[in-house]
């Protein structure tokens, strides 16, 4: 079980900006690929043995399926091992980082490039919002008009019901969020969005507002991949992967236990610090998926961060900001970055190697962070991933 | 590199029948599902910790993204290590069951369950045609009218004007393929096909006709995968990866070093081999992708099996039949099977499978055959992916 632990180092990062962009979604990994290689400048392309691809939707978005060896291609590698494209929706990016991985500790990939990339803005518009409603259950949730807001707006009604959680509680994640993308120069939205102007913004779906949720977004991400023996071939600052877990437990939305609890994201985070040999408490920061403002309140809850039902306290309180107890999403989350859905999970892993190397501004660092996790949830929160992530490749190594 | 061999086991397998199905994608996935776990027996779901979809284009063929956790929940699984599905268009299977393998290998899967599905027809066959045209590079090639028919078409050409091979030849890996299949109650097509049927039947794209082409088919097929060390709780006749090698080179057409040898075929191949320590002459039987007759012809030349160019007579003297050199495509290929994208490789591990395990009829049986590869190319050939299996751990072991 303990196969990851310790055995894969992230050595570089590339990111394009984020945003609506005029791209397509080739000439976006081409953006990610060139920053990543400039980052790695001791890398002859040559030795990219492997491709990791996460793309959640590019048959629907770019009109483009097997897209791996086309981005192979535009990136100038040709890779001899492994070459897929992994989706799991909102979490196809994760799931690119988590195969790379699994390459490179089987011995199987010496040195992987993973990339995500997602082109969700259309000149059609409601095209591109139907494509995402393929997201959840077309047979049996589509029928009742149920696409990711709805669903989030629901759990966020039933959680207000259980716990007494208020609109001003979630509208300070949107806040917290946005205030750290206004320091990441490749996020969607770069400006601040004080909790009145969320509470004013325009209803979505009661009682999640428009800044409650997070943007439809152009963008990719990419990272270099290799084994801890080899990482200082790269960099004198990697990032290791030291825990994993993933869970999936119900389809269509009749089927899920509960909506308040996200029992998928307990087991994959259990996992993840069992293998890992930590508790939350160890961690110095998490990036996690804050696709609706609820969202990031449940994760408090079900990653292990306080108890049922006090994740509106919990911020309330100041534990989730840069300089709290525990800060979430300094990258600026999903609301703040926007969502291009199979690069999330990539970003997410940037941060983690940026937040290492001390390479992000100072109003978003967190000041000597050993230990950090991304956690991704996908569909109707019916599956959670997440990745435990160290300075060192052993704790307190 | 040898981080696959001898570590990972297939330990049964399930199949659906084949065809124009009357049958959605989830209840392809169901017959498949329900045949898998009659064939293992000693299996508690449970047990089952990660799953593996393949899968080429669900969001078109089937309006679903994030199938899944969708999969889980009909197959009464809650995976909880890993859960993705892998797109690689036509060898999207393959890529499922290696994803499979590596979580294996690396210890961080115990018990996986690897499944591939495509529901292909649909009510309007046109837009299930377009939907294939996104496999191939949609902005460069697009325009040209290069969907699957004529790329191989041109390639057929240019391999009868480089080397002289035949219509003829090309009719007779049809007509060998469909034998197969006659003996395959799985199969889309179970009647016999003669050469002179071939030759004389419709034209799709010169100088490929109906019988040259694979089927657009409906269908899934499963396999349970477990260490090897573990095999012995499931059966006592296992099939064991012992190579693996994949390939990508070029993007769009203009980008192929050459349309008649298939760089990245020889390469994957060779990779296979070296990790598992054979040569082609050591193999029982091959199941290759003969989505169209010219391609088999053009694998036995770059999988190794004979020089450039003689693909045609490789096959004119009886080389690649039951009871020749080196039997090809027992199962009945793509020609013969049927090709829904996703599902095709992990169907030929079934086949893998069975013919170790002497479950198949004695028409289409290779006796005592004790390594085989399963080879897939996709979108432009430009692809190529490769496994190698043993009927035990190691070589001669």
């Amino acid at each position: 079980m303990s196969g990851l632990k310790g055995k894969v180092a992230v050595v570089a990062a590339g990111h394009s900006r984020w945003g609506i962009r005029n791209a397509t979604w080739r000439e976006l990994a081409q953006e990610a690929g060139r920053e990543l290689f400039k980052a790695a400048p001791n890398l002859d392309r040559k030795q990219v043995d492997s491709l990791f691809v996460g793309a959640a939707e590019p048959e629907r978005w770019a009109f483009q399926s097997h897209v791996a060896p086309l981005v192979a291609d535009m990136l100038g590698i040709q890779p001899w091992r492994v070459v897929q494209r992994t989706d799991l929706a909102c979490a196809s990016g994760q799931s690119a980082v988590r195969s790379a991985a699994m390459a490179i500790a089987t011995g199987l990939s010496d040195v992987a490039l993973c990339i995500g990339i997602e082109k969700m803005n259309l000149p059609n518009m409601a095209e591109s919002q139907t494509s995402m409603a393929c997201v959840l259950d077309r047979e049996f949730d589509g029928p009742h008009g149920a696409s990711a807001p709805p669903f989030f707006a629901l759990t966020a009604q039933r959680h207000m019901y259980d716990y007494g959680t208020t609109e001003e509680q979630m509208a300070l994640v949107a806040e917290k969020n946005h205030a750290n993308s206004c320091h990441n120069p490749n996020a969607q939205f770069q400006k601040p969005v004080p909790k009145d102007k969320v509470l004013s913004s325009r209803m979505v779906a009661p009682p999640l507002k428009l800044f409650d949720c997070s943007g439809i977004t152009d963008g990719a991400a990419a990272v270099l991949m290799t084994s801890a023996e080899r990482a200082g071939d790269f960099t004198d600052q990697a990032a290791y992967i030291l825990g994993s877990g993933q869970s999936a437990i119900g389809g269509n939305l009749a089927n899920l236990h509960s909506w308040t609890t996200w029992e998928p994201g307990r087991i994959a985070s259990r996992e993840g610090y069992k293998m890992a040999g930590i508790t939350p408490q160890d961690l110095d920061f998490v990036e996690s998926h804050d696709c609706f403002s609820i969202s990031e309140i449940i994760e408090y809850e079900d990653l292990g961060f306080c108890k049922k039902g006090e994740g509106g306290k919990f911020i309330e309180e100041g534990n989730p900001y840069i300089g709290g107890k525990i800060p979430f999403n300094t990258r600026g989350g999903l609301l703040g970055m926007g969502h291009p859905l199979g690069a999330t999970g990539v970003s997410q892993t940037c941060e983690v190697l940026w937040q290492f190397q001390g390479k992000v501004p100072r109003q978003r660092r967190v000041d000597g962070a050993d230990l950090a996790m991304t956690h991704n949830l996908s569909g109707a929160a019916n599956v959670h991933s997440v990745l435990i992530w160290g300075r060192q490749p052993s704790v307190g190594g």
